[in-house]
């Protein structure tokens, strides 16, 4: 895998879109700085410690999001789902701990806090994850923007799932419908009146995931969930990280007509924007039926489906993502920065 | 204790100040949100979950402190020692894992980026505590004031040590000088020119609670560290948990001269301002000697001194904290809000 380089000066708003330029900050800037924990393993977005004949998972996300209230869910339920869904991605379905960090708009309403609270509540409750402890601080107006969020969780894996394991043959397999946040947070942000039709995914996955690996064992080789960056940039990072070449059939992608409807107006490709209760898990061909039956029986599963294979291992295509649009194989490159085109 | 009560529809400074309006805003909305977490029991500043034979204890913490780099550290060290010492407060002295979240306006430079990096490190190493994983985002230029931090950690305590056990008669210990953090921060930031004397004390004490843990074993009754709101707030909350009163004796309260000119020039009280190096011990009486002993074989307690007693359990002056002037008691009150006054 080639490691991308830092050139820049400033931080842009690239450095924070979870593409190419994202990794080139880490790489840059932080790599020296983590990984220093001895046997601890500094994992995909997380770490894992040997503890016992088990793996304790920590992991943590930062929350920005505009607005803070969108179809579908809110800051809260975004806090909560993404670090239970990091912690899921690497095996981590038992949750030990959340914890919560807030930084709050002088001036910021507290009946909007006492929601967000009610929707971090919920999410807790739906994974199972006790939000255990947090901390509060406010910064004077105009010095942030509303409000902005840190979780962190602690989970217990008896085996770490990786998003580097895709072998030659593998399925990819995704649990419904693509694009679905992104395009729900920037229509309600430009107010394009398709509200009503479009909403954000935002779930806390480890139930479902706890399925998954119940019916595909070892079969299962690797995970990852399409948060920022998307599909796009998650298979390519899981494609280059294993050496391999992914192709992804068009006519199979799961997609709203509401999706479809906002990216054509929005001009941006559903497949770079964020989700955020979707998750891709690379699958041992001949355990296919089963984690699809496994998967469609449970609520966030329903419409989970086969939508690509890696077709090459090594040689002159790894690394790859390939678009097979039935007229021909188009290669899918990760964007470097925001999907979303500037919009004055 | 009696419970702050919210009043206010609007957030406010106070709210994030350390003293009873944060209380007031943590009990008012986010109590029903903590503590859902089984045996888990929720504490101080943390919460402390059974494990084998030992607890692991995690905590969290957002830092936003203007300047970012002030006389005797930056941003970077203030993250790592913050939940350092939140966790070391718990009795957990070993740490298995740090987390960083980072929120950086857009146009931040990488350089400043490097060197809040390598100040982490460095406290890392000196607490044996690895951040082992982080998240990145970007804000817009003017959407938040340049970069604001939320730590996590997981430490491991064989006994875990709350704030709340004071009992009669034991002695109030501190291991150095009063104020010189938040003395620091806001010279720097007023450019009251005292910065070459005045330096924070931020540093990781989780070594040093260890060679307490050692020294008094069971007669450490209670840990604080006295930060947002100082060594009044921590001292008074301590009080009313336990439902003791409390003396301070003035004329041992150890502070530096430039700690004392600086807090002149600002006019405020140094009891009331943050510390981010310094704990605050409850010691039964017959095991401060060796205690105090231990401590100043430490660099970072060579200062350490008994500063007062609890001298009444329960009782009309239950949760009071008071100050022996040499010619009497004065009762000392937490600040509700942010110990700085206004300078336009």
């Amino acid at each position: 895998m080639i490691k991308p380089t830092l050139t820049d000066d400033l931080v842009h708003m690239k450095h924070g879109a979870g593409g190419r330029a994202m990794r080139a900050l880490i790489e840059g800037v932080f790599v020296d700085l983590e990984g220093e924990g001895g046997e601890a393993a500094r994992m995909d977005d997380g770490a894992a410690i040997p503890f016992g004949d088990k793996w304790l998972v920590v992991t943590t996300d930062a929350h920005v999001i505009k607005p803070l209230f969108f179809p579908g869910g809110d800051i809260g339920r975004l806090a909560v789902s993404g670090v239970v869904n990091d912690l899921a991605m690497m095996g981590a379905t038992e949750v030990l701990a959340l914890t919560s960090s807030m930084i709050i708009e002088e001036g910021f309403p507290i009946e909007l806090l006492r929601r967000v609270k009610a929707s971090m509540k919920a999410a807790s409750r739906e994974a199972s994850a006790p939000v255990l402890t947090g901390d509060t601080k406010v910064m004077g107006r105009g010095e942030i923007d509303g409000l902005v969020m840190s979780t962190s969780g602690l989970g217990v894996a008896a085996r770490v799932v990786r998003d580097a394991g895709l072998r030659l043959g593998d399925a990819i397999v995704i649990n419904g419908s693509i694009g679905d946040h992104g395009l729900a947070v920037m229509s309600a942000r430009h107010d394009l009146g398709l509200q009503g039709e479009l909403r954000s995914d935002v779930a806390p996955l480890n139930g479902l995931v706890r399925v998954v690996l119940a019916a595909g064992g070892e079969a299962i080789h690797a995970m990852k969930d399409p948060t920022r960056g998307g599909v796009t940039s998650a298979l390519s990072e899981m494609a280059e990280k294993a050496g391999v070449s992914v192709v992804l059939e068009e006519s199979s992608l799961p997609m709203s007509d509401a999706a479809r409807a906002a990216a054509d107006l929005l001009g941006i490709d559903p497949l770079g924007v964020a989700n955020e209760g979707k998750a891709l898990f690379g699958v041992a061909p001949d355990a296919l039926d089963r984690v699809l039956a496994a998967m469609r029986a449970h609520p966030l599963g329903a419409r989970a489906v086969c939508i690509g294979r890696v077709v090459a291992q090594g040689g002159p295509t790894a690394g790859t993502l390939l678009l097979d649009t039935g007229f021909g194989h188009r290669r899918l490159f990760e964007r470097d920065g925001e999907p979303l085109p500037r919009i004055c």
